[in-house]
């Protein structure tokens, strides 16, 4: 089984939820948020600070993220299973390098309709999302806690993959239309980046989730227990990875560490810049709620309060004017409307973005923590042959091993690429469509003031 | 002479010009600053609390305003001078009540280019402003110290003409551009006040001061000697008034006094709506200048940053996205600019206005002070006559004078509001047509940005 987060009450990083959501926050506590918003099966908790002193024979560290995702096992030939071929997970060479294999069948899923149902007569309430992917077009309803379930096996099964963070959960409010909203549009951006990689898309697990139709228990009981008795993972799920064959499909270890390496600075830079920016994002929604609307409506209200005083002249060429400056307070007013209204229609998706990508770049540590060991392993082991310490038999299997490793390291860190240029790009083009409009619908409000002057 | 306010220190009223523009600034200094940039010649000191109490003989209060401005003396008959033709300024009966004549050569007069000028070899600096007056279209050069010696010679000249203020002196930075700025629009909209009254515009200082060739030292002197001399100023300038004749142009004195009445809560509530707006307006400008211009570049400023580390990926489909997002900061920044700059194009004419309203509001009080002092004497006289302590004869004198006095003060009242109709219109749709040209030039901005994503 799975623990209930769900019902669990969370510390201070799961609460918090729309209410807090314009709220001051830090530097600090919006990292804490990103991290502690990971649920994280047993196999995955952060490597934190945590140092390999990798040798060829294993670690001594068992905490190391290396250890932990299987990937030592793997790279020193410990993994063994029988690999079906549905489960091949195929990288390519493409023209920026290697590429995991396109989703042969891409299909995408709505979630919507989140509505409270009841249990046990009433005893016990939660939300149902309706979900209809695209390949099956078959409703399915979920809730939060089957969502919990898929991301544990993920997590546990794919240890080079980047698992997209699930949205925070929250101990009180779980019913509030706001959160139920925010949660509605986490999710979906989850399942978002779930069908649009490769190799979540078409794993078991997530397409049991998916079509397992709502009404049949046993059938959805079988398909759990077959995913948590998966023997394709951690360190097996290596062995799962095809390569292209041939020479030029042995990577550079030194092109791959640089490559690496620049996407770690890549993803520190990022995250920095994505905090800073929510940050900056969140303020600025809550000035708009707060400050931007106080100050247009003041103006409004001062206006109102002139054409009051105006109206105590009666006299018909006094008359239209009142009513035009009267006018243009009621429409000094919208406005300020408009400036509190308009975060839900662009800020509050520049933050679900940015959320889902402080995940991602959460994830990249603990992946690039892997593909480090690996390496660290391939350079143990060619100074361990140089001194006769080793067969070059062994040496060439973990130099191959790593090379997997690493293939599917530059995969990931390329879709990741793409899927973020593609996401921002989007996102960005939203935003900036959604602000013309609120600057379009303002400017309209002062066009309708301004003609009620031309007969005064 | 006159004093030189112009190079006089002020005291707190006077001083503070562009640069405290947008500090914050409470009811109560607003108040405070607009009584006190009255500069007020010897015979027009706000009339304050001083009640009068007025008998039919000469009143006790020597300070009441009633008594300076020379009504009392005309409605007590005491008034005599030999009125030319071309002195007399007639009061009609119009649609709305009495109205001034309009002026049958009506003109404007434009004041530009502020020029620091020097005389005593330098010793001494002043700014020259060049007024053209469309009826006769030759350049004049005028000083402020100018302005304030006509403001002066019009305040003792006509006891219930609401004579626009000037805009207020300032002992420092007399020489800073953004002070001359806004002083030549202070003046500009002085002399529109003043072209547009057809009593004021027509009278001989006024016209001295227009016409007189600012290099013809000799008849500027001889001018100002005159209008200094002028004998029609005071309780003689009641003597140029007429009024209609026959029956209906006698006015019901219950019926005045309710129009008075009526006039006098207007204005109180237009003052004080006045200076709730002036408030607003002004914080509205500060808020823009401060507050909204860094909420808009630190929104811009996290663009930069973002696309700064996007740009530690120079893959080929990434590139783009980088430098959209990179313009898509700039374009917060020039918003933000553009925050900052609007104010100066719609919110400052708004202020300018305001001040030269807050201006007549405070002329008022005193201008139905001297009507309702008229209006007493007339009720005193008619109880005299009852009492058989006055002739009837001379009572009937009191009512005709007070008669005029109502006839001119109706018709002030009406001009006000005349032009107060057609000011805060133009002033609004000038507001309003510059707010929609912000929200354009904001709208136009977002949507170069987020055309630069087209090809990403």
């Amino acid at each position: 089984s799975y623990p209930d987060y769900e019902n669990a009450a969370m510390g201070v990083g799961g609460a918090g939820g729309s209410a807090s959501r314009y709220s001051l926050s830090t530097r600090s506590d919006l990292s804490l948020g990103s991290r502690s918003s990971q649920p994280g099966g047993p196999l995955h908790h952060p490597a934190g600070g945590a140092k390999s002193s990798a040798t060829v024979s294993r670690n001594l560290n068992r905490f190391s993220t290396f250890v932990k995702s299987g990937g030592e096992a793997f790279v020193l030939g410990e993994a063994s299973g029988f690999v079906k071929d549905g489960d091949k997970l195929c990288v390519v060479l493409g023209s920026y390098g290697p590429e995991w294999q396109e989703n042969p069948y891409p299909f995408q899923c709505s979630i919507e309709d989140p509505t409270k149902q009841t249990k046990f007569k009433g005893m016990k309430s939660y939300i149902a999302y309706k979900l209809v992917p695209s390949h099956t077009g078959q409703q399915v309803n979920r809730r939060y806690k089957h969502f919990d379930w898929l991301y544990g096996r993920l997590v546990e099964k794919f240890p080079v993959i980047s698992v997209p963070h699930l949205p925070e959960k929250q101990a009180t409010g779980r019913f509030e239309e706001d959160f139920i909203s925010k949660r509605r549009k986490g999710l979906a951006w989850w399942m978002d980046h779930m069908c649009s990689h490769p190799v979540l898309a078409q794993c078991d697990a997530f397409q049991h989730f998916l079509t397992c139709p709502s009404t049949d228990e046993k059938a959805w009981k079988q398909g759990k227990r077959r995913a948590e008795k998966d023997e394709m993972v951690g360190a097996n799920f290596f062995l799962t990875i095809s390569v292209p064959a041939g020479g030029p499909a042995v990577l550079d270890l030194q092109e791959v560490e640089s490559k690496v390496d620049g996407f770690k600075s890549f993803t520190k830079k990022m995250d920095e810049s994505t905090i800073q920016l929510n940050q900056t994002v969140n303020e600025f929604a809550r000035k708009q709620v707060a400050g931007f609307k106080k100050e247009y409506q003041k103006v409004g209200h001062s206006f109102r309060g002139l054409s009051q005083a105006f109206e105590m002249d009666q006299q018909a060429f006094s008359v239209g004017l009142n009513q035009a400056i009267a006018f243009t307070g009621e429409a000094y007013d919208a406005i300020g409307e408009l400036f509190a209204d308009q975060p839900r229609q662009d800020l509050d998706p520049v933050m679900d973005l940015l959320a889902l990508y402080q995940g991602h770049l959460a994830n990249f540590p603990d992946i690039i923590h892997v593909q480090k060991g690996a390496l660290t392993k391939v350079k143990e082991s060619k100074r361990h042959v140089e001194e006769g310490k080793m067969e070059i038999q062994k040496a060439d299997g973990i130099q191959d091993r790593c090379n997997i490793i690493s293939f599917a390291t530059l995969a990931e860190i390329h879709h990741f690429h793409r899927i973020r240029v593609r996401d921002f790009k989007s996102q960005m083009q939203h935003f900036l469509q959604q602000q013309i409009l609120f600057f379009q619908k303002v400017t309209q409000k002062l066009e309708e003031a301004l003609h009620k002057y031309d007969n005064v």
